[in-house]
Formats: structure tokens, sequence, C-alpha cells
């Protein structure tokens, strides 16, 4: 069932720096996992079913690396407060509805439904505190074809008893069954350790975590360096942190030894940045909540000649949409006013840069995906721009440009996760 | 045909600070005039016709002060140079095409098909230097049900032969045999004068369009302070003019007896901002355009406050996308990296100032619009949004802003122009 070739206009980040194309190539795919892409068919493969998609773009499906399930419901309001009051005003009492699990049902089956028609295939989610609407987002999820890591999350201070979860100790209790029901239920989805971000999170409870985190080798998500009131209030309540990202190093959080996302580093230092690159953390870049945030813009084409991880994330609803195709044209519009406005030393992102960020960037987050090179997992999306007017013939790079600003979820003709076509 | 009552969830701007609504309203309109809005339908027209919308959101039509309908076609394209390298390598050579009726045949009739159907009601647009295309243009438009100002762009130096006016004398001819063309076949599609830019126009060209202005008492459009690179050029080419506007003044194409609309004055000086304001110049505030050019971003906050007359401006296709919708998002979050990069003394915009600016702000280039006020033609939206799923009840105002950022086409239910119903 995941062994076939697909035809048509294929396209992929070979680099930050470079897309590569094929026209009217073949993509095989053997037990979901991509064999390259031809010009020619060759012969080894000639025997599997062909799906030909004429003139649509076949490209990797996107990777969102930073996006709240439970802000869904408020996606595009509120983008006239700053972080920590945004919090307070929208997000926290949001998401308290989610202890009642009629909401929880409601508003994560619009979430799930959204997701899946848009260009997202594997997506790292923040949910709630709550652990049972969790679990039910992740059965939803589950059901959906889509491949995510999901995390109840966790806070228990500088929030309302609403949102906050109990004392330490039971905090991980919970926890721990949470991730023991979700191992035990789920085999797409999977539990990821999600401290909100240290403002929210007590040294004890971190310290249970991180426990956890070993235990059950486990990913992790949080957030780092959005905000400057964020970073001052960090450096108060961790005097022992020599900086934000080491405040969750301390407790074994942060990259190293395991998988880590940490969104925004927008305002990220030297010893941060080096402290990420050692450890390996990815860096979700989540340009359009900076800017509806007013947080600043993260210096990315900066982390790329440095080497780091980086991928894209919508942070929806600091973010105001699911679409990585926004995020894309977000994150070159952002970095081209940060190099007017801020700092012309820091280069604008290119297209392919962003549109690297998007697949190949975010993808290496979930394993060996983002690109169609052999023996990369086959994630993918087909493309229909045809009702994107254009009286002028386009090259196939100028066709997913364009695409990026213009197309919307009616331009998806097809949606392969982990090698299964889900429509 | 033009009396009728619009009933629904009426909301529009009172000012720049404030929007306005009505829950179950009713907008009468007489001979295409509002005659205000209210919570319980007058006596005096009850006898009118009732076209009731129900849930769906009334809002005032969108004036696009600014864009370049041959420009069109290459529409999220080329986001990656500076306006002046930009225009050789893209622009130019797409406007050349236009010498081909059959060419512009094509162009011009996606164009108006994407048109008619987005936000924009009026609109002041830019077409080339050709005459016959531009009549083709303004023949479409008529017929579309849409209200716009149309341009030949003028323009004799600095640019490839393939888009260049004759010498003046000629082209000030061919200029005046458009505009009696245009005058004489159109009823709602009316000449504008459009000297491309300063870079573009000899000082005599400039001369004889500032006689044929008088002549017809038409409008101006053109472009002012966008990009420093340009800015440079003008001091060079027009040592005599005190700054950049000045040396449309000069000639008369600076407001002051007349209608003007100006893009972008994203870097307008003290001297220029006081004679924008002297002369009653509007300003056509183009932010995606100037995230994308990297151009930077004009203060319009200021420029409210010093009671300027400011609209918005896709500028397709330095801009993306023709919605003004999106163009809306697109001020309010170029305004907040402005804030938060480069000087935070000047506010970012409010979702009311935004939306202000694409409704009551631009509408008053074109007349009383933009509003449902007692007096004020009738252009209006009707906005279903009942597909963009919410578990939890919005107020009538959080449903407008997120439809901002999460609507298309999709979501008009109808549309009117000149109390004429388009669809």
């Amino acid at each position: 069932m995941k062994d076939f070739v697909i035809k048509g206009q294929i396209l992929y980040s070979a680099s930050p720096e470079r897309i590569v194309w094929t026209e009217n190539g073949y993509l095989p795919v053997v037990g979901g996992i991509c064999r390259g892409v031809f010009s020619a068919l060759p012969a080894a493969f000639s025997g599997l079913p062909l799906e030909d998609f004429g003139d649509r773009l076949i490209l990797p499906g996107m990777y969102d690396l930073h996006l709240h399930a439970s802000q869904f419901a408020f996606r595009g309001l509120g983008m006239d407060m700053e972080l920590l009051d945004w919090l307070n005003r929208y997000t926290f009492p949001e998401e308290s509805k989610f202890r009642e699990l009629s909401y929880a049902e409601r508003a994560y089956e619009g979430f799930v439904t959204a997701l899946r028609r848009s260009p997202t295939v594997r997506a790292s989610i923040f949910a709630t505190v709550h652990s049972p609407a969790t679990l039910l987002l992740m059965e939803k999820l589950e059901a959906s074809g889509l491949h995510c890591c999901v995390g109840k999350v966790n806070m228990d201070r500088n929030c309302p008893p609403s949102v906050r979860d109990p004392a330490p100790e039971e905090a991980v209790r919970e926890t721990e069954q949470w991730i023991l029901q979700a191992l035990e239920r789920f085999s797409n989805t999977k539990p990821i350790l999600t401290p909100r971000f240290i403002p929210s999170c007590t040294d004890a409870l971190l310290e249970g975590l991180g426990a956890l985190r070993h235990k059950y080798d486990l990913p992790v998500q949080s957030h780092l360096s959005e905000n400057l009131g964020e970073i001052d209030l960090v450096r108060r309540l961790s005097p022992a942190a020599r900086f934000y990202g080491d405040a969750y190093d301390r407790f074994g959080l942060f990259g190293r030894d395991h998988r880590c996302a940490m969104a925004h580093c927008v305002h990220s230092g030297e010893e941060e940045l080096e402290r990420i690159r050692q450890n390996g953390v990815f860096i979700a870049h989540s340009p359009e909540s900076n800017m509806n945030l007013a947080s600043g813009v993260a210096p990315v084409s900066r982390y790329l000649e440095m080497g780091l991880q980086v991928g894209l994330a919508t942070d929806l609803a600091g973010g105001s949409h699911e679409s990585m195709f926004k995020a894309i044209t977000h994150a070159v519009q952002a970095s081209k006013l940060r190099w007017r406005l801020y700092d012309n030393s820091v280069s604008p992102l290119s297209f392919a840069q962003a549109f690297h960020l998007a697949t190949a960037g975010g993808g290496a987050f979930f394993g060996k995906m983002g690109k169609f090179e052999d023996g990369y997992v086959f994630d993918a999306l087909v493309l229909d721009d045809s009702n994107l007017f254009h009286p002028q013939p386009l090259d196939l790079l100028s066709r997913l440009e364009r695409a990026m600003y213009l197309a919307d979820d009616r331009n998806l003709a097809a949606k392969f996760v982990d090698g299964v076509r889900l429509f």
C-alpha cells in the first residue's frame, strides 16, 4: 500500500540555498520511503503502480514546529497586545475552557479538521494543562492521518488557578499517567514534554519533568527568548541560570540527549546560541506571531549561517492561521523589515531559505523528512495551481514561489503522510 | 432599483479610532445613498424592499488607492529585489507585453475577474504606457460594475523603449486622445493622469501633463518617497525641487486644486508632509509592497495624528495579492515591526485604524464614501463568516477583525457598488 510511483512537477530543498526541481519527474516510494527523483523511471520501479499528477506541483509536506491547538478558537483576535498581557487577557481564559470535555470536543474537532486540510503533515503541538482534553486531541489527530507530537502543557505558577497544574509531585504523577496513556493508545501521535515556559514553571516542577523525560526518553518543546519583558522576568525568576536557555538546560530539558524544539529565539544572546548549537536544539521560527505581538524578528539568516537547526512555525494563535504557506511569506517579509529597519548586516531570507525552513529544516525534527532524497520518508503535497491565473508561461520555481503567496486549501489536490494518502 | 433596505450585522468606521456596530441593524438606501443605520426601521422607509442578510456582516466596500493592473500577471514573484532593480528585471519587461492587444486582452480579463470578486469596490489603477490596452482595461472595468480611475501611464526616460512614451509633445497629444476617448466611452471608469514617477518623466512631459490636468480637470496619481535610492535619484534629476513632492507640485500635479493620490510616502520628510497636508494630497499606504521590496514602513499613525488624508493600497504586484483584507493585516503587522525595530515613538496601528484606512480613509478620495452615515454613497460588502469555525460566541468587532485575517473570496456573499448589487 505504500509502494507506488508519483509523477509530476517535483520540487524540494537540496539545501537552504537551493531548491531543485525535475519537470515531469518520477518519484518512486517503497515502504513509504522515497527512492529518489528521476527524469526517466528506472526499470527497478517499473512494476509499481503509477500515480500521474500531470502538471501539478509535487512538494514536501510542511512541518509546523510550534502551534497551540487550544488557541485555534481565537485565531485572528486580540492582535493588539504584547505577550504577557495577551496571555492573561486571551490565552489563559480560553485555555481554561478545556477543563470541560464537551468544549474540548468542539474546539479540537475544528482544529484537527483545519490542520488536516492544511499544508502541514507533522506538527509539534501544545494542548492545555488538562490531560483528558489532551488525550481527546491526540485521539482526533490519530484518526486524521497526520503524525504529530502533542504536549499536555505543564504550568504551576504565574497563571490563574483554572489553568494551573497541581503541586509538583501531583503534577508529575498526572503527567506520567498521561504519557503512559498516550504511549499505549496511539501509534502516530506522540507525547512530548511541554513545560510552558520558565515563568510558568517552578524549579520543582522542572526537576520532576526532567526525570520523566529521561525515564520515557521523550522529546521536549517550550518557548525561548521571545520578548524582552519575558526575558527580564526569567532573569529574576532563575538567578542561577546563565541565560534563559540555561534555565531549561539545568533540568535536562534543552536538547543534548533528546530532540528539543524551542519557539521564537528572537532575542537569543551569543551564549544561548552557542548552547543551542552544542545541544542540537531546534529553533521554531514564528515570524507572524513575532510581528503580531510586536516581539521583533529573529535573525534567521544568521542562524542558518551558524549551522543551527531551524524550522518554521505558525504559532497559532500568536499567528493568525494554520497555513505554513502563509508562514513562509511572513518569514521573508519580516526578515526584510528587520534588515531595512534594524540591522542591515543580517541579510533578508531568500524564498529558497524560507521554503527550506518549512520543509527540510523542520522536517529534521521529526526524522529523515522534508526532502525527496533517497531514504527520506514520503510526506508530500500535490498542489494544483491552475486557478492561479497567469497569461504567460512560468517556470516551476516561479510557480512554487507564487503559490506560497496566493494558494489556499482549494489548491491542495492531495496530501501524503508517511507514504499514506490522506486525500 | 437603488432604493432598498439592508438588514444585517452592520459595522463601519466612525473615525480612525472607532468602529461602530449595530446588531440586526437596518440600513436604508435611497437613490444609492445611505440614509443612516437604525436598530429599528423608521416608518419613512418601511415601504422599501428589504434584503435581510441575517447574521452576516455588512461592512463598507474597500478602496484600493494604488495598484498596477498590468502587474497582476506576475503577482507573488520576484519578491527578492529592491525597487529600481525590480522595475528593470520584472516590471518593465512585463508591461512591454501590453503593446500586443491580444496579450492585454488575456491579462486584463484575468485582472478584472479577480478584482470584481475581491473586497475592492473602487480603485485607482495604473495600466501601462499603451493607450489601446488602457482603453481595453477600462472597457472591462466598465462592464464589471466596479467604479475605478484608470491611468494610461506616462514615462519618457530611464526606461526601455518598449515602455516609453514618444517625445513630450507627441506623448501629450496621445494622452489627450486617450482622455477624450475615455470621457466619451465610459461613465463609471474615469481617466486619471498618471506620470509614473519623477525618475520616469522629463520636465517637458510633466509640463504638458500639468496643462492637460488643468484643461480636463483630472485627478492625478503617482509614486512618492518609497525608497531611499529612488529619492536620491530624484534629488539629482530635479535640482530645482525642494523635495520629491515639490518636483510634482512645480507642474501643478500635487493636489492643491484637484484630487491627488501618492503611493508610499515611506520616507517623506517634514517639508514634504507639510505640503501634503496643505495640498490635501492622499497618501496611498502600501504596507505589503513596502515589506516585499524592503523599502521600509511609513509612520502611518503619525500621519493620522497630523490629520493627513491616508488610504490603503495593495500596490499589486509590489504587493502579492489584490485583497484589501490582507492589506489591512499587513498594515497592522508592518506598523508593529516599525515600532519594535525602528522607532517606538510612533505607535503601531490599531485594527480600527487599519480598517479605517481601507474604508473611510481611502473612500474619501472617491467622494463621500466609505461609511454608512446619512448621505454617503452605498458601497458595501456582505461577509459570511460561518465557515470560520469558532466554538465560542464572538462579538461583531471580533468577527470583523478575525475575518480580515482569515476570510477570502469564498466569504463574500454580496457586493454593492454605488447602490448596485454586483453579486
